[in-house]
């Protein structure tokens, strides 16, 4: 394996559990393995309170489970026609099967002044701890774009008390993949912590001292070009796939710039598999391939890679990505696309809104939550959907709802779902039903 | 309607949903409608501040939505060939239509000393706010039966500090519905917060003082006959359709003394219709009829009786029962049913369990989930589910694998689902699909 994330573990898992003899050897250029890079944020913001907590499992769990891990090791060339990787400190080296899960960096924000210190990529742990003290005395911050770790970031760092700003050239955050009443909520919460809004707004340049450190942004908005003064810029550009590599190597890459795999994780290179956020996968209804999905897939899709180079046949199919959040004082979450996504790509679709309760209305930490059903037209099959709420009951929901996709179900069925009703836990109607019986209405009146 | 509870009033909104200028009279003996009896056990356990929490809408809310309610009215016959019912204090009067929800009754204990003082049947709200005095100055007590409604009375007694036992001549608690290792965690921790229980214990008889007041239950369990005193007993036997008038009426009722009602819910008798505790309604695997379900169910099929009733064309299917309910220190649930009762009704299974937890690891407040799914040993499609957990996420698992259950999902469906990943709401793994995992394996060795 080439990558030491989820996707490079879960392979190296899924060949042992095909083939335990097996020998695997997993490259990874860090210092650490088995981490939850996820958890970064919620440790800067206070949550979690320390970075060991991370830690999933110790070096040697690896070497006892037959795992050998070459740390703070670089690959620089694959020749797929002779099997062969070069490794640096160790030449070139053969393989029977190599499975590429090399991750993704952030896209470039292509810009001046991307040299300076100050601009913290939030990835690698080690750097995580350092950058945490960085944090602890900074007195303004910005974060670059309010992509899905942005949300996390600008989270955390109004949490640690920082004057924390956050620019992106969208209109509103997420603009990518949330609708705008799904994240209103959330931009309402993040100003009643403290936290300042700049959409519409563009990038133009970080700014350096004469000590080669970050001391401002140039941004151009709706105020026009304006300069906003920040010790520290956290780049949570969108990801893009890490393929310098792939692509050296000939291995076909798809227009997400992922490496482009069949049903059994392998490339187009015979003997070569590939994983995570170096993919891109097929959305399973639309068949529109989505590239940086969730530590989940990646490990998953790992396990499936992994499987077949050991001499299995698993396949991972199209996926219909169920996603969840918090943002701000809120939880938001869906399955597939919402409306935002759906108009882009010019899909027709009935909307079902619902707004219901966690618990039953009385019982104390009861939560709102409000939910979107998209669905086709004619059949009223789920396509989508979005929700924002308290977060009781959102991951659980849109694992549900990804699953009620891809089956076919559709918003009469969901009309007609049961739900447990016990006060502390659950309300006399489930909200997911209430959105399907009005989007049931809203088809019927055409 | 006869009945003013969920079902009564879901069908008197359903009647008016479908035809807005029906005249809709409900019948209600009691002093109060539409407020929830469901957490009655929670404001005695403390949870909840009040009763009045409870009320869901004022008596006028009725009025302004043209249902007219009769409290405190005994309807004491049906006529279904004239078309009438005999109203106290109003005489006999005629129905176009006639909807009943007249709910249930605690069963008999069946024992010698039920008339007196001290025994308290949870159902009314003006009563348990009486009742709740009671509870303050009560030092010991004892719950008659491990049943959903006997689970939440221990906890709430055990909350407020009372000694308190439960007696069952079950082996474990809810025998009728869950299975033992389901349980297991949960008397553990009644036993944790001071609880003292007796099962394989049958109750002999209720004892009294001179005053006609309860002293003291006897019991003949594993220890012989023994005397244990107490102050209260709360009767939380199973609950038992209130079908007096309809079985005089000649109307059909079934095999647990349910009224029989079909998709449409109506029964055997012209232009009636039946709705919540009193009906039965088939399981939709089995098609054994199911009595006394929840306050969810019993609304939605008034919802459907009463649209029918007022002309409409709607259907009630057969039910997968999705459950759950917070049960000492944990939350318990499921859908379907769980292997106790798969055994009993001779259905073979494969198994597949799953230990899971709720958020990252290392996230505060995660919580341990154990889920266990049923399946049919060659097709391996769903066939039931169990869990007990912290709580988080054990409703809407349950309504999920209601639905699965439903639409014929399998285990490899459920093995291969998504799931959202993030650290505050979700943990890589879903532990359904660990579950379903497993049961895959189990499957395939044979």
């Amino acid at each position: 394996m080439i990558g030491g994330g989820a996707a490079g573990l879960g392979s190296a898992g899924g060949v042992k559990a095909s083939d335990p003899t097996a020998e695997v050897v997993v490259y990874t250029q860090f210092e650490d393995v088995a981490y939850s890079p996820c958890g970064i944020p919620y440790v800067h913001g206070g949550e979690i309170e320390s970075f060991d907590k991370l830690i999933l499992a110790g070096k040697q769990a690896y070497v006892d489970a037959g795992i050998d891990v070459h740390y703070e090791t670089e690959v620089s060339a694959i020749d797929t026609a002779a099997k062969t990787v070069t490794v640096s400190g160790e030449g070139v080296i053969k393989y029977d099967n190599l499975i590429i899960a090399t991750g993704f960096d952030y896209a470039d924000p292509g810009v001046p002044g991307t040299e300076l210190s100050g601009l913290y990529y939030v990835k690698n742990i080690r750097r995580a701890a350092e950058w945490d003290k960085v944090i602890s005395e900074t007195k303004r911050a910005v974060v670059i774009e309010a992509s899905p770790l942005g949300l996390e970031m600008v989270t955390a760092l109004a949490h640690r008390g920082v004057e924390t700003h956050v620019v992106d050239p969208n209109p509103y955050a997420l603009a990518m993949m949330a609708d705008p009443d799904i994240m209103a909520p959330v931009q309402d919460s993040w100003v009643e912590m403290g936290a300042h809004l700049h959409f519409n707004t563009t990038l133009e340049a970080f700014l350096g001292d004469e000590n080669g450190k970050l001391r401002a942004i140039r941004t151009s908005g709706p105020d026009g070009s304006v300069e906003l003064p920040v010790e520290l810029a956290v780049v949570a550009t969108h990801k893009t796939p890490n393929n310098t590599l792939a692509e050296a190597a000939g291995i076909k890459l798809g227009s997400t710039g992922g490496i482009i795999v069949d049903e059994r994780m392998k490339t187009s290179a015979p003997n070569v598999w590939a994983a995570g956020d170096a993919t891109e996968i097929p959305h399973g209804l639309t068949g529109v391939p989505l590239q940086g999905l969730t530590g989940s897939h990646a490990y998953a899709q790992g396990k499936v890679a992994g499987a077949n180079a050991g001499g299995g046949d698993r396949s991972y199919r199209a996926v219909y990505v169920p996603w969840g959040t918090p943002a701000g004082k809120w939880v938001i979450g869906g399955a597939s696309f919402g409306e935002t996504t759906a108009t882009a790509l010019g899909i027709p679709y009935v909307l079902g809104v619902g707004e219901g309760i966690s618990r039953a209305r009385y019982y104390p930490g009861v939560q709102k939550i409000k939910i979107k059903l998209l669905a086709e037209p004619k059949t009223l099959r789920l396509i989508g959907a979005q929700m924002v709420g308290g977060g009781e009951g959102i991951k659980e929901r849109a694992d549900f709802l990804a699953t009620a996709i891809k089956f076919g179900l559709t918003l009469r069925d969901l009309a007609a779902m049961e739900n447990v009703y016990s006060p502390a836990i659950g309300a006399l109607n489930e909200p997911i039903a209430t959105a399907a019986t009005n989007g049931v209405a809203n088809a019927e009146k055409g």
